[in-house]
């Protein structure tokens, strides 16, 4: 079964269209809990007992899961990230790895390999800057997903994908500066939206949805509406709920009928989620967490009409 | 010591401005010898056995190793390039991990952690898609490198790198299409070039040069010319030369004089030598990269006049 399949399943079954990010962090007060960091020393043993408990009590309210591979690299703790991995898929949940590589022919080969067999992740995401020679080694893993970067959550995100630009195909490649007129430009993560939807034209469909996707910041709704219009058969990964400020509302746009065409994910707001209030102590953050997602669900569904 | 001060000391020193990249691969006849494959049979140790024969055999020759990550993800060998970045600095060599990390905040932050503190590379290649705010946490470790991609060695660097593209900042940010007349339209690749010169503005330099590089495939010997002009205080690394079929005259636009301003990367064109020709026993394959790099040498030296 596909990617994408599985995902519009498991949307369907649990209603819901959030996903759970699994960024663990150490150092500061109000992330893993210390009561962790003491009993279990190790950051291997801390990172893996810590998603665990949060996979086991959010598990039946989600369909997906995002942890962040730089955690686990900062950590040196693959080993909990494959174990997170391996718990995930036993609790009827889905694994995008967020990795965000890239590079080309026999490199990008060896990152998807890495990214689908060593880790097992159901799906990972990719930045396109080097063009299809960097994204076919990923397709060519037929049952996986994938999710391009197109317009990130950050605010520095204008600074490059943000500019306007056009293809000019008469120009000779030589030449760099260029007064034209008449000319219709859009912005560079419309252009990567529009190589997308190109990229996507023969790849299989599953109830309109291609296992090709991308990633939209939840922060930017009105790119949002742009770019959904452009890549139809795509689903799209929205990061910046929550603690990146982004809301219910900003996120309908994203979202066809029935919940489908997008997943919205969160990753500080509901894996520290313990640490907003005083309701919790430390010790019961998988409950903070599920509170959180059975708020976000509600919030969200009402918005999207599931 | 900052990073493009050793770097700058080491081509002076060796006479050399060539970069050895390490891309262990295990599957194919002419790629790691099999003799080495059969007598270790463990990835960690057939890779680090490799990687040191070739350091041994070429460390007097060059300034600079470039091992690409994605192969030791892949065979899931990250120990044997800890290992190696080990032995390349007890023999005289700086290390750039080729990664192309790229994220937000402290997800960055943790990238930016393990290539810098984890492995102790001295430098590390960055995707700049997202802006600054992925580039800071890199630029805050004071004494490394870092080597952002501006155009890229592959054919499909094109699609969107060499899109015409124009800052307009008049526009409103929901406005995605607009006809405009008069306009200065410079390719994305020139524009990140001039976001790399901006951002290098308040950098330390030494002997005009920060620890802010850029990557410009030496297969674009026209696109390197018109980015050279615009990041003057950058070292950019070449990728392409050799078996991506970049030669010694393609590459000399990226110099200035004396031989500064860029190194040039070749892998499988060095370390698969011994696979060229007759010549070399596998067994001799740390000869042949040392032949291979005495050529390279011979022929840029030459070019870039030193």
């Amino acid at each position: 079964m596909q990617f994408v399949e599985k995902l519009i399943q498991l949307v369907k079954d649990k209603k819901s269209v959030v996903c759970m990010g699994l960024d663990p962090r150490l150092e500061q007060e109000g992330q893993i809990p210390r009561f962790l960091i003491e009993e279990m020393e190790e950051p291997d043993k801390i990172i893996l007992e810590f998603n665990k408990q949060l996979i086991e009590n959010t598990h039946d309210l989600i369909p997906v899961i995002k942890p962040q591979i730089a955690f686990y690299e900062r950590y040196e703790a693959l080993r909990a990230l494959k174990e997170t991995i391996k718990f995930a898929h036993k609790n009827d949940l889905l694994v995008i790895l967020d990795s965000k590589r890239n590079d080309i022919g026999s490199t990008s080969e060896a990152y998807a390999y890495s990214m689908f067999k060593n880790f097992n992740s159901d799906a990972c995401t990719v930045n396109a800057y080097l063009g299809i020679d960097g994204i076919k080694p990923f397709l060519s893993f037929k049952e996986k997903g994938i999710f391009i970067l197109v317009k990130t959550s950050n605010p520095s995100s204008s600074e490059f994908q943000d500019l306007f630009s056009a293809k000019l195909d008469n120009i000779s490649s030589g030449i760099t500066e260029q007064k034209v007129s008449n000319l219709v430009l859009k912005r560079n993560y419309i252009h990567l939206a529009e190589l997308i939807r190109d990229w996507s034209t023969n790849l299989q469909k599953f109830s309109g949805f291609t296992n090709l996707g991308a990633v939209v910041g939840a922060t930017y709704p009105q790119e949002l509406k742009s770019i959904r219009e452009i890549i139809n058969n795509s689903t799209i990964l929205l990061p910046g709920y929550g603690a990146q400020g982004a809301q219910a509302s900003d996120i309908k746009h994203g979202f066809f009928k029935k919940g489908l065409g997008a997943i919205v994910n969160s990753s500080r707001g509901i894996i520290y989620a313990y640490n907003k209030t005083k309701k919790y102590a430390p010790e019961k953050f998988g409950k903070a967490s599920r509170d959180e997602i059975l708020d976000m669900n509600k919030k969200i569904n009402k918005e999207i009409g599931i």
